[in-house]
């Protein structure tokens, strides 16, 4: 298992203390393999279950991403329209249905959630929001900046990409090679006193 | 910003493509400073609007642990037993509250919550969960694994250990050193082409 090892301080950097959100994005372009490269890492993240509740689509295309951008609220505009690939992280609400493959040891999974839509729901979420997480860091260790967007329209993006699908859109994420030279300042963060304790 | 540069693999595997969830904890005990180091790494992960909903308790106690152990699922309960540490990972559906200091350069920041308790609902889970990611990413980066837990009693939790607060449970998270003799069998991930398009 896991050891108490250490880390280099580059990878902490890269990971999390010196991690910045960009606004503007460089032209550098995105490649496939990146994108399965880092599936390839982020798959391997826990899940309740073993749901695997998400979905992506990495919007490249000049006509995707024009589609995606008139879903977007006026602020992000600008950064889905240049960054080299937007991610749209998306949940899969019939998840359950691939717990037999899965989750095989356990025959009784899937009907945890038969007729459970809030069950279901608050799942899907859950559990698609930590595989973003995941995503999130695994992209900064293939060595990429993130850029996570809340600010759509998920009903018109559930329309534009994931018709006839049992997918809804959870959040996007931009990626790409941030313009250092336009970064705002960095927001503060909660000091552990107020978000933790030791009991 | 992030440059493309090489991860040692030694970092993927312990964050990705080796790491396990393991059902039983070695005595090996959980330093407070290694949970100090977690948060401080963890707390600079992206949420919206830096809204930073995650609140930790971390169960060291007998008698916290005792308490929380009543709460699990009856399959849950040698493991919050018998982990050095169980996180109690929460929401603060008061993050509101914080804009004004961290999120300081929009002042109208606060009011998009106003009166909209499905907003705050949702954004509460998905950044809380998103902060759930990092905090097992990190957790693993500080040499712990981790053993996430969605079986439990969020309303038992939330009266025995966030009583007058406005923060609600999401999900628990044992943190130590796993058992490497008593892991189970590896369950299969969902394949890129399965998961993910590129568009």
């Amino acid at each position: 298992m896991n050891e108490t090892g250490s880390t280099p301080a580059s990878v902490v950097e890269r990971l999390f203390t010196h991690a910045r959100t960009p606004q503007y994005w460089l032209d550098t372009p995105v490649e496939d393999a990146q994108l399965h490269q880092l599936y390839d890492w982020v798959k391997w993240g826990p899940t309740s279950m073993n749901t695997q509740p998400m979905r992506l689509i990495f919007v490249k295309s000049e006509s995707e991403r024009r589609r995606l951008s008139e879903c977007v609220s006026p602020g992000n505009v600008e950064k889905v329209q240049k960054a080299p690939v937007v991610a749209i992280v998306g949940q899969d609400m019939a998840f359950a249905d691939h717990l037999p493959t899965v989750f095989p040891h356990n025959p009784n999974a899937r009907s945890y959630f038969d007729g459970k839509p809030d069950v279901i729901a608050s799942t899907a979420l859950r559990n698609s929001s930590l595989q973003g997480g995941y995503l999130i860091l695994a992209a900064r260790l293939v060595g990429l900046d993130c850029g996570p967007i809340s600010g759509f329209n998920p009903a018109a993006v559930d329309a534009q990409f994931w018709a006839g699908t049992s997918v809804r859109s959870n959040f996007l994420c931009c990626l790409g090679h941030g313009d250092p030279a336009r970064l705002n300042p960095r927001n503060p963060r909660h000091a552990f006193e107020t978000a933790c304790r030791i009991v």
